[in-house]
């Protein structure tokens, strides 16, 4: 499997996701480097064996010996490394990353990268509410999806290298979808539901009211606790979708709202009916 | 304990609710009896020791010996069964329910009750997304809230034996509150939520991403799957608080929705931090 020759991996942000590959690569054998500008998050790693090398900053001596490299690292920040920092790849280097839009990112990466390295983009669909190296753990993939979103631009053994890496790492589904596919996917569901649990906090003081919750209000609200930084750059980035999503959500609040103003127990009744039928059809490959 | 003398219980509706009752209360030691019109409900209650005796209408004399009543029926069921029956009732016995609104209800049962019956309103909230005393278990009540609603007509000993009848049932919490207050806190906490888990499954027919999902649109949407005869009832019966918890909601969701159309990046963060301070208060509680 070409993915076994990469044996030599760097890791260029070195939070909870980077950390997280870090330790499954490593137990797997491989050597791992990575990059991060906090200097406790590389010490972090280094004491418990996370990793192999580190560095607070890019190093042309490491980036030129790894076959492949993982960036960690929010979207803008993941743009300006690969323009400041592309002449330290090592010829031949695969890149990936893991961020969570694509089509804004993907086209403008390979479009500026040399010619002779391959930048094949994926998202690991999972995360935890906490951050940083010191909260890393592989377990999170187990049950999460991994997308592979490759280009016309990416050769197939670029494809198929990035699915191994998805299936390596222990995730429970590798999927291939077009940047389009995958923002149109993680606008609806992810980033609406984050808006929505958002808003839901956000409407009504409701803190004096945390002694009557019970499970349909915590689950919904989970995950408010979001990043800030992280998030409105992400939603930003994916504005159109998201945007779209949102209207048609807000549109059937309101036609809730209608049967509500207008007695319409036939009209509630028709849309319980449908959500129900829907979304036992989502339990199905679970249950 | 005023609770323990009143050793015969009836139960006016066998469903999920009123058998979980059935089922705790005959492990109490009291006598337990049943009314609900369909009787495979009875006999599947009968053939497992679940209640005592069962009927499928309401019988004079057992409603004559019967020292409390539970009525675990839909709202406009429940009012019906009162104004035809209520002259079955001992002198003296206590009446409770199992409701999801009050104001609407409350009121107007006490003011058409006899004189020497005493109805003190309950709302247990507990719940499956399963019906049927067939599912019926009264491990539902371990980590929910009991809520006793009150109002200037009931008495103290009545007071006291509905909270009474909430611990020895073995809810996690028992609690006192006004109708209004009962109907505000429940059209935030429960039926908005219900409305939001709706509106995201009727939205977009979502079906084909089902292999997608991670574990905040399965949260989200858990509770898509609804009772439509039950909760359109309960939605129209508290329309008002339901529809003022509507708007703010979408109020917050379009202003969301303006930060992301003027880029408004800090506009974003800001309602992030606080929808994050905010649900971490909630967190503190469980943790």
């Amino acid at each position: 499997m070409e993915w076994i020759s990469k044996s030599n991996i760097m890791i260029v942000g070195l939070g909870l996701m980077g950390g997280s590959y870090a330790r499954a690569l490593k137990r797997l054998g491989y050597r791992v480097s990575a990059i991060d500008s906090r200097a406790e998050a590389i010490r972090y790693a280094l004491d418990r064996g996370i990793i192999d090398r580190g560095f607070t900053e890019p190093d042309a001596a490491a980036l030129g010996d790894s076959d492949a490299v993982i960036f960690a690292l929010y979207p803008g920040v993941f743009k300006a490394w690969i323009a400041q920092y592309q002449h330290l790849f090592k010829s031949g280097a695969l890149l990936t990353d893991v961020t969570g839009v694509k089509s804004c990112l993907v086209y403008a990466i390979q479009a500026m990268l040399r010619p002779d390295v391959e930048y094949i983009a994926a998202h690991p669909m999972a995360g935890r509410e906490v951050y940083g190296v010191e909260n890393s753990d592989e377990r999170i993939f187990l049950d999460a999806n991994y997308i592979v979103v490759p280009t016309a631009r990416n050769t197939p053994e670029a494809i198929e290298w990035c699915k191994s890496l998805g299936q390596v790492l222990g995730f429970a589904r590798v999927v291939v979808l077009s940047p389009e596919e995958h923002d149109e996917m993680i606008g609806f569901l992810s980033q609406l539901t984050h808006c929505i649990a958002i808003a839901l906090m956000t409407c009504n003081d409701s803190r004096h009211l945390a002694e009557y919750t019970g499970n349909s209000f915590r689950d919904l609200t989970r995950i408010a606790r979001i990043n800030e930084d992280m998030w409105s750059e992400l939603f930003l980035l994916n504005k159109e979708p998201l945007l779209r999503h949102m209207d048609a959500f807000i549109g059937e609040l309101q036609a809730l709202r209608h049967c509500l103003t207008d007695d319409d127990a036939e009209g509630l009744r028709a849309r319980m009916r449908l959500s129900t039928q829907r979304r036992a059809a989502f339990d199905e490959p679970e249950e």
